[in-house]
Formats: C-alpha cells, sequence, structure tokens
C-alpha cells in the first residue's frame, strides 16, 4: 500500500497508540511514526519493544513536523493534551484523535486548534480488555468500523487521507455527527459497559457465593461481562463522565425494562419472557450476518483448554 | 476409556442431549444409546444425522431398560416426562437430568422415581447459543464444570458412575446442595441472562438508533451480550420461572449498585468509578487463570473476517 503521510505523532501510547502503529507499519502508511507517552516508563516500555521509529521526551517535541497527530490519551486527558501540543502543531497538519466519545472532545479539544491545522475526530471500535504499550497487535482494527466524525468545515481532502490511513490499518470507515455518535455508542457500548461492570461487583460482594465459585462456573454466562468489565478503568471512567447524558438515557431505558421482566418472573408471566427472548434472538443473527462475530459454536475459545 | 453403562436413554434432543451423544461415542462410553423427542420433526431429523444408535417414538419406550436416563427437556417439562416414563424405568437404573435449576426440578421428578430406582441430577456448565438436535458437538464439556446435586440417600456407587461419565465426557466434576446450587447459577448465568436479554431488548426499541447501526458497531461491547441474549427462549423462560428467589435476589442486589453507579456518574464522582473498576479487573484475571477462557487479544475471533 502507498504512504500516506510522511510523518505521524501517536500521542498516548496504549493498546489502540500501539496497535496503530504495527498497523502502519505492517502495510507502510507511513513514512515515520513518532511516539509520545506521559510516563517515562511508557515510555521506556515503547523503546524497550520497538513502539514507534523515535521516542520523545514532550508532546510538544513528538508532534513537531507531524502530518497528523493522533491523541490517544483517556478522553479526560485530550483537552490539557492539546493545549500543550497546540503551539508545535505544524501548518497544515492534521490532529485527530481515538476517543470512545466525541462531543466532549470536540468541546475540549476544538479550542486549540490553531487555524490551518484540520482536526478531524475519530472512534476506532475495537478493543480487547488489555492495556498498555505491550498489548497492540497489527490485526487489532481488521474487519472493524472507524467512525469519522469531520468537524463543521473539515477540510475534505484532510478527511480523505484519514479515511485512507484507517482503511489502510485495515478498518471498514463511516462519518456520523458527534452527537449521533455518543448515543450510538451509549447503546452499543457506554451502558453494556456500566452493566457488566455493575454485574461483576454484585458477584464480588456476595458473600454466601464464594469467589472460586463464580470464577470457576463463570461459563454459564457470567466470563462474558467478565471480559468486557476488565477494560481499563481510567479509559471508562472518563468515557462515563463525559457521555453522561447518553449513558443515563439508556441505562434509565434499560432499568425499565429490566424491571417488567422482573416482575414477569415475580408474576410468572411466561409468554411475556418467551415473546421477549425469541425477539432478543433474531439482533444476533444479524450481527453475525454482518461478520462482527463468529458463529463457531465454541466461540474459538477451543483452544483455552487446560 | 472403558464403557460405564450398557445402555443409556436421552430423553429431549436438543443441543446438551446431543452433544452428550457425540461425547459419548467419542469416548465408548456406553453399548447403546437410545433417543426420544417430542416432536416428529426432532426424530426425523436425529435419524437424519445419525444421531443415536436408536429413535424411539415414545419416552417410555426409549427408557425401556436403559442403565442411564438422562432428562434433557426444558426444565418445565421435567416433571411431565418423569410421569411419562416412571413405570417403564429398570429397577436399580439412574435417573440424572441437564436442568440449569435444581430445587424445582427434584420437587418436580422426585416424587416420579420409584423404590429402587436412584435420582442423581446434574447440571453441566456448557452451552452456545445455537440449540436442536444439529446444534451438538462432542467437544463441548472438554474442561467445562459439571455439577451433580446428590439427593439425600443417594446411592454412592450409582453417583461415581454418573460421575465417571461425566468426566469421560471431558468435564470436571464437583457436588453441592440443591439450593447453593440455585443460587451460584443465578449470579454466574441466570442474572447476567436477564441482563443481557434486557440490554439487546432496549438496543432494538431505541427508534433514534437504527437496527443496522446496532448490528454495525456491535463490537464496541453489546456483542458479547448479543451472544448470551440469543440463547433458548424456551429453556430460560423455565429457568427464570424456577429459579425466581434466587434470580430476582440477584437482580435486586445488581439495581442497587447500577443506581449507585448512576448516581456517580451523575454527580461526576469518578474516583467511584475508578475505584469500582479497579475492583471488577481482577475477577477477570482470575477466570483466565482458572483456564474457564482465553486470554488471546481477538478472543479466538480472527477467522470471523469477512
Amino acid at each position: 500500500m502507498a504512504q500516506i503521510y510522511d510523518r505521524v505523532a501517536l500521542i498516548g501510547l496504549g493498546l489502540i497508540a500501539s496497535s496503530m502503529y504495527w498497523a502502519i507499519k505492517r502495510s507502510g502508511l507511513a513514512g515515520e511514526v513518532v511516539g509520545y507517552a506521559r510516563t517515562a516508563e511508557t515510555r521506556a516500555t515503547a523503546r524497550e519493544i520497538g513502539l514507534c521509529d523515535r521516542i520523545c521526551e514532550t508532546a510538544a517535541e513528538a508532534v513537531q513536523g507531524a502530518d497528523l497527530v493522533v491523541l490517544c490519551v483517556p478522553v479526560g486527558a485530550m483537552g490539557a493534551v492539546a493545549a500543550e501540543i497546540s503551539s508545535a502543531l505544524k501548518p497544515g497538519a492534521t490532529v485527530t484523535d481515538v476517543g470512545s466519545v466525541k462531543k466532549a472532545v470536540i468541546d475540549a479539544v476544538g479550542p486549540h486548534i490553531p487555524l490551518g491545522v484540520n482536526f478531524i475526530p475519530a472512534h476506532p471500535l475495537a478493543g480487547t480488555e488489555h492495556s498498555g504499550p505491550r498489548s497492540g497487535f497489527a490485526e487489532l482494527f481488521d474487519n472493524r468500523w472507524c467512525l469519522l466524525v469531520p468537524t463543521d468545515g473539515a477540510d475534505a481532502q484532510a478527511t480523505q487521507k484519514l479515511r485512507s490511513l484507517w482503511e489502510g490499518m485495515g478498518a471498514n470507515v463511516d462519518e456520523m455527527d458527534a452527537e449521533h455518535h455518543d448515543l450510538v455508542l451509549a447503546v452499543t457500548s457506554h451502558a453494556p459497559h456500566l452493566i457488566a461492570y455493575t454485574m461483576v461487583g454484585v458477584a464480588d460482594d456476595l458473600r454466601r457465593v464464594t469467589d472460586s465459585e463464580v470464577i470457576k462456573y463463570s461459563a454459564a454466562g457470567f466470563r462474558d461481562f467478565t471480559r468486557i468489565a476488565a477494560s481499563d478503568p481510567t479509559m471508562w471512567r472518563d468515557v462515563f463522565l463525559n457521555n453522561k447524558e447518553a449513558t443515563l438515557e439508556i441505562l434509565g431505558r434499560f432499568t425499565e425494562e429490566l424491571f417488567a421482566l422482573q416482575r414477569a418472573i415475580r408474576t410468572g408471566d411466561g409468554d411475556h419472557l418467551h415473546a421477549y427472548f425469541t425477539r432478543t434472538r433474531a439482533i444476533r443473527r444479524g450481527i453475525v450476518q454482518a461478520g462482527q462475530d463468529t458463529d463457531a459454536p465454541d466461540f474459538g475459545r477451543a483452544k483455552a483448554k487446560g
């Protein structure tokens, strides 16, 4: 694949940034990739494992001369980082991010983008429960979606280049506006994460059921919740605090429905339960058909055998 | 492996029974395996795919001369099936089941077990979102737990034989009493399933987010919920109606905790959220260490690529 940017700067070196580095290298999408992380420890790890062509000691140094700057820090840190790099940005450069919420990031970062620099927020819908510079891998974005959320007046050519980069890293790209993005993600990601965190917390609290029982017998359904609930705590704290409105709206609807189902259980209304469960089955089929999950009977877990 | 039973009868031919058949054949654990299913359609499918050595037209016929009878029907149908086979059971035979709740099954089946027949309830913690006679596979129970719930005065030798069968099919076996089983499963399985069903239902209801968006962007967390929420509607209706008390208790605790986290989001209490999410991460590590899931970064889903 052809090179898209001469120099890319990755600010923050966690799961997403490290996966971007390996995906960029896999297809030769950039001439040079420089990186920066806030802690000396992460910078040392990056140097040790060969993550990035060059690791800089400050964010401002990293963005100097970069054609594309990718903010890969938790949503709550985006504004401060943008302020730090603002005056060092190259005229004509593009700034993007990978945050899981978009309205709050635009509000926090937008004011620090100088005239002549493009700001094109983005959100790759990919992840694992692992975090940190060692957790990345080139295939993370393959066949996953990346949502671009161009702000008003965003340069069409700059948007097209960023789209090409994400496609080059294996992703499918869609565009939507920030408000709709935040609602869609509240449904498909933010509310499910909070619910999974809650359920795992409940299990952990229950004195009459021991931790070892919860762990041993997790394959019965709970296991999938624990995977979600193992995601990075800082990242997720920031997501909820910065997509408050949409998340609380969805959780409100969730609680309503849960109460209705609890009532059906209490009153023994089997027809209500059966009809509800039949309806939810159809959505699953759609996801498998859309290629966003495997239909393998063991979910590819046979390899986990002890 | 040595043959454990001369003749096994599988009553009900869904995911669990069909997987048992293939697992028994894989290791030669029984001389003959006969099967029965309520509908002519399922019996025809079983004959077509070679499921069971012999398919009978009635449950009573299937259990005749069987050393082990396995009730593999939904929990709500266990009592009626037990009544149907009661007088045809061979003296000295063992009756077991694979139901997801145990107290209600013991109450429903127990009265139909004649003197001289052993009743040893069981529950294999294994499954997929698929159901029906075509969905079984020999590896389903490999490295999964099967819980035996022997009733008072159960014959030790009969319990040991049933344990050997499950171990021969690849499972690890534990014993516990019925009440504790139902509480543990409410935590690790029943409550998580109801929660997943609810969340998928909410997503499906939301008019401002289209179905195709929910499906396309499911990889962000929602996907794992849809897998759980695609499980067999009849089986799960019966589980909730028959483990009402424990499930409602856990759901009550869940709602309490969810409200506390919602409040933390609303008031911007990031410390509370961060501490909670850090705690839930530890449980996940325990599950991976216990060999009940894979730690592979893509959860074995790379093969799902379109």
